[in-house]
C-alpha cells in the first residue's frame, strides 16, 4: 500500500465530527454552516435536473459557470477573465487545490507554504514529490515573517500556496503584505496557488484582496473559489479556478485525471449563485460577523483569550488562561465529552513532524445559527 | 509546470467531440446515452435537494449509499461487504481509479495493465511514479496472451488494472481467463484494480463476473462501478468502491486529498437506482444489446469489418476492407467531416511510445437512440 496514505491519519475534521455525534455535541469543529443555502439555488439545481442535460458537460465546465466565474472576478476584483480558456470548474476547491498543484509541481520543486495549514496541502505536495519549505506565522496576530518568508524563497521555488481569508486563523492577508509575496513571487519566476474559498466572508474593515488582482500578478496566480463556502451548501462540492490560460489548460489535464467533469445541474445553480446582488454577499458576510462577535464574547466570558479574526468560518482561542496542561487534543477531547461543545486543536494545523508546535490554540467554527451558538456559548461556561 | 501533464494531449474524447460539433456530425464518439436515465432518479435527486442535508456528508459516502452499493454486490455477485467499512462513494469512477491507484502504488512499483487501455490509466500511473507492465491483447478476439501475460509478473508487481465488461473492446473477460488472471495476482501476492463501470451492460450469453467474486481474491480486488454507466447520467460523476477495509481506508484517504465528498442528493438518488428490480437492469442491456445489432449490422452493409462485441458501451469496426491507407485518426477525421459520423480512433487506446500500434480500427459508441443509429448508419453507407 502507498507509504504516505498509510501513514496519514484520518482527518481530524472526520474524528471531532464523530466525537461529537458520539457525546451528543455542539459541533463547532468541522468548518459547514448548519443552516441550508439560497433557496433559489436548491430550486435552480432541482430544475436544471430535469431538462435533458444530465450527460458528461464539457472538461472544464459549464459555459455558464465559466461566464459567471468571470462575471465574479470582474466586479469583486476587477480582474478580466475570459470565461472558456480561463476557468476550470472542479468537484470542489479540495479538487482545485489538488489539481493546481500537479499542474505545476514536479518532483523536486520547492513550494513555500505557511503553518498552519489546512489539512491536505502537505500530503499532497508530498505525493507529488514537492520539497516543502515552512513558514511558520506568529500568533496571536499572525504576522508575516518578512525575512523568514524572503529566505524561504530559492532558485528551485515553483510556487507558493497562499490561504487568503486564513482557515484556521482568520487572517485575512493585507495589501501591504501581498505587495510583499508578490514581490518574492516575481523576482523568483514562481507561481502562486491561492485558495480564496472564504473569499466572500470577511469583517469590515478587512476586505478580501487576491493576490491575482495585484500588479504582475495576473499572470502568476491560479486563483481558487468555493461554491460551498460562497453559498453555504458545502455538500455540493462546486469549486472554480481561475488562471491564465496556460496554466488553466494545465489545471484542465490534473481535472481529466482527478475527476473529468462536475454534475451540471450543480454547476448552473452555482452560476445563479454567482450573479446574485452584491447585496448578498455583504449579508452573508454580516451573518457571519454577528456569530463571530457572540462567540468571541462568550469565550471570553468563559475565561479563553481570544485571538483576533477578520474572516473565515472560524476563530481561535487561546486556552491558556484556563490553566489546562494535557494540550489542545487533549483540550478538546475533554471539552467535547465534559461540556458538550466540539472544536478542533490547531496543533492539527501543524506539520507533525515539526518541532515546538503549539499547543495552547483551539479552533472554534462559527458558521452556525445565532441560538447554537449562544447555546455552545451557555454551555462553554463550565469549561473550568 | 508538470512535465507529464504539459506532454498529455487533449483527451481523444473531447477532441473528437469538439470535432463533431463543428461538423454537425452524428457524435458516436465520446461514450456517453443521448438519453435520459430513469425519471424516478431525476425526481429522487431533485427531492433530495429540498431536505436540508447540503453540507458535507461522511467522507466515505452516505450509509444510504453504501448500503445500497452493498445489497447490488450480494444480489448481483454474491459478494458479502460490510456497508461502512468497504464501500467509499467517489467523484465518479475517474476518481475510483485514480485514487485506487495511489492507494496501492509506491514510486517504482510494478503494474500490469492490458493495452488497449483506457485513456487516464497511463497518465495517473506515471503521476505515481509506477513501472507500466503493459500486455496487449490481439484483435480481432482480444484473447488473453496467457504467457506473456505470466511473463508481466514479477516480485516487484503491485497491482493489475483490469477492465472488464472492456472499453474500447467490447471484450467481457470469461470465468477461465479470470482464474487464470486471479491464479497471478494471488501468486505474486499482488492486488487487482478492476474498473467494471460497464458491469450492467453485457450480451448473453456473456455475463460479467467480478474478479472479486473468485476464490482467494475477495481480499485482493478493489471493485469499480459507476451510477453514470449503470443509471445513464454520465454527468452525474458518482462512482463507488468495493474494497477489503485495509484497503477501502487507504481509498478513502486518497479520497480525503482529492475531493473529501460527493453530492450527498446524487448519492442517494444513486441509492434508489442501485436498489432498482433486475429487469430494470436487464433492459437497460437489452437496449444496448439492440442497438449494437443495429450498428453492426449497417457497419458490415457499409464495407466495414466488425469485431466481436460482449459488452460495454463501444463495438470496434475495421477499416481495412474500405481500402483506406492514412491510419485510423485520419480515418476518423475524414469520416466527421465528409459523411458526418464521429467516432474514435483505437489507437489513441494505445500507449503513444509503443511500436506497432494497430492503425486499423474504429471505436463506435451505440448507447444513442433507436432513431440516431438509424441515422448514422444510413449516413455511413457513403463512407467509401
Ligand atoms: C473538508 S472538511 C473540513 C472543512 C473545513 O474546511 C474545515 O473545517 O477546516
Ligand atoms: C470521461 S469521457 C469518456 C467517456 C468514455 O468513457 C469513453 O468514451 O470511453
Amino acid at each position: 500500500a502507498n507509504a504516505m496514505l498509510s501513514g496519514l491519519p484520518t482527518t481530524i475534521f472526520s474524528v471531532m465530527s464523530a466525537l461529537a455525534v458520539e457525546h451528543d455535541a455542539i459541533n463547532l469543529g468541522q468548518g459547514f454552516p448548519d443552516t441550508e443555502g439560497p433557496a433559489d439555488l436548491v430550486e435552480a439545481a432541482a430544475g436544471a435536473l430535469r431538462d435533458g442535460r444530465n450527460q458528461y458537460p464539457p472538461l472544464a465546465g459549464l459555459p455558464e459557470l465559466q461566464g459567471a466565474v468571470a462575471r465574479s472576478n470582474a466586479r469583486f476584483y476587477g480582474i478580466t477573465v475570459e470565461p472558456a480558456r480561463e476557468v476550470v470548474v472542479t468537484c470542489g476547491a479540495t479538487e482545485a487545490i489538488t489539481a493546481s498543484l500537479m499542474a505545476l509541481v514536479n518532483r523536486g520543486d520547492e513550494v513555500v507554504v505557511f503553518e498552519p495549514l489546512y489539512d491536505t496541502y502537505l500530503p499532497v505536495l508530498r505525493l507529488l514529490g514537492a520539497v516543502v519549505r515552512t513558514v511558520r506565522l506568529a500568533p496571536p496576530r499572525w504576522d508575516l515573517p518578512r525575512a523568514e518568508l524572503a529566505a524561504a524563497f530559492t532558485p528551485r521555488t515553483k510556487a507558493i500556496l497562499l490561504n487568503t481569508p486564513m482557515n484556521p486563523t482568520g487572517k485575512v492577508f493585507t495589501r501591504d503584505e501581498l505587495e510583499f509575496i508578490a514581490g518574492l513571487v516575481a523576482k523568483h519566476d514562481a507561481y502562486a496557488v491561492c485558495d480564496e474559498v472564504y473569499e466572500h466572508l470577511t469583517f469590515a474593515p478587512a476586505r478580501h484582496l487576491p493576490l491575482m488582482a495585484l500588479p504582475g500578478m495576473r499572470e502568476r496566480c491560479i486563483r481558487i473559489g468555493s461554491a460551498g463556502k460562497s453559498f453555504s451548501m458545502t455538500g455540493w462540492k462546486v469549486g472554480y479556478v481561475t488562471a491564465p490560460a496556460p496554466l488553466a489548460a494545465l489545471v484542465a489535464k490534473a481535472h481529466q485525471l482527478l475527476t473529468f467533469t462536475v454534475a451540471p445541474n450543480l454547476q448552473r445553480a452555482v452560476a445563479v449563485g454567482l450573479d446574485k446582488d452584491t447585496a448578498y454577499f455583504e449579508r452573508l458576510a454580516e451573518s457571519m460577523r454577528s456569530a463571530r462577535d457572540g462567540l468571541a464574547k462568550g469565550l471570553l466570558r468563559a475565561g479563553f483569550d481570544v485571538l483576533p479574526c477578520d474572516g473565515s468560518y472560524f476563530l481561535i482561542a487561546d486556552i491558556t488562561p484556563l490553566g489546562f496542561a494535557g494540550g489542545d487534543v487533549a483540550f478538546c477531547q475533554q471539552m467535547t465529552r465534559r461540556v458538550g461543545v466540539a472544536a478542533i486543536p490547531v496543533s492539527a494545523f501543524y506539520d507533525d513532524t515539526g518541532a515546538d508546535i503549539p499547543g495552547r490554540y483551539v479552533r472554534f467554527a462559527f458558521c452556525k445559527k445565532a441560538g447554537v451558538i449562544s447555546q455552545a456559548v451557555q454551555r462553554l461556561q463550565g469549561v473550568r
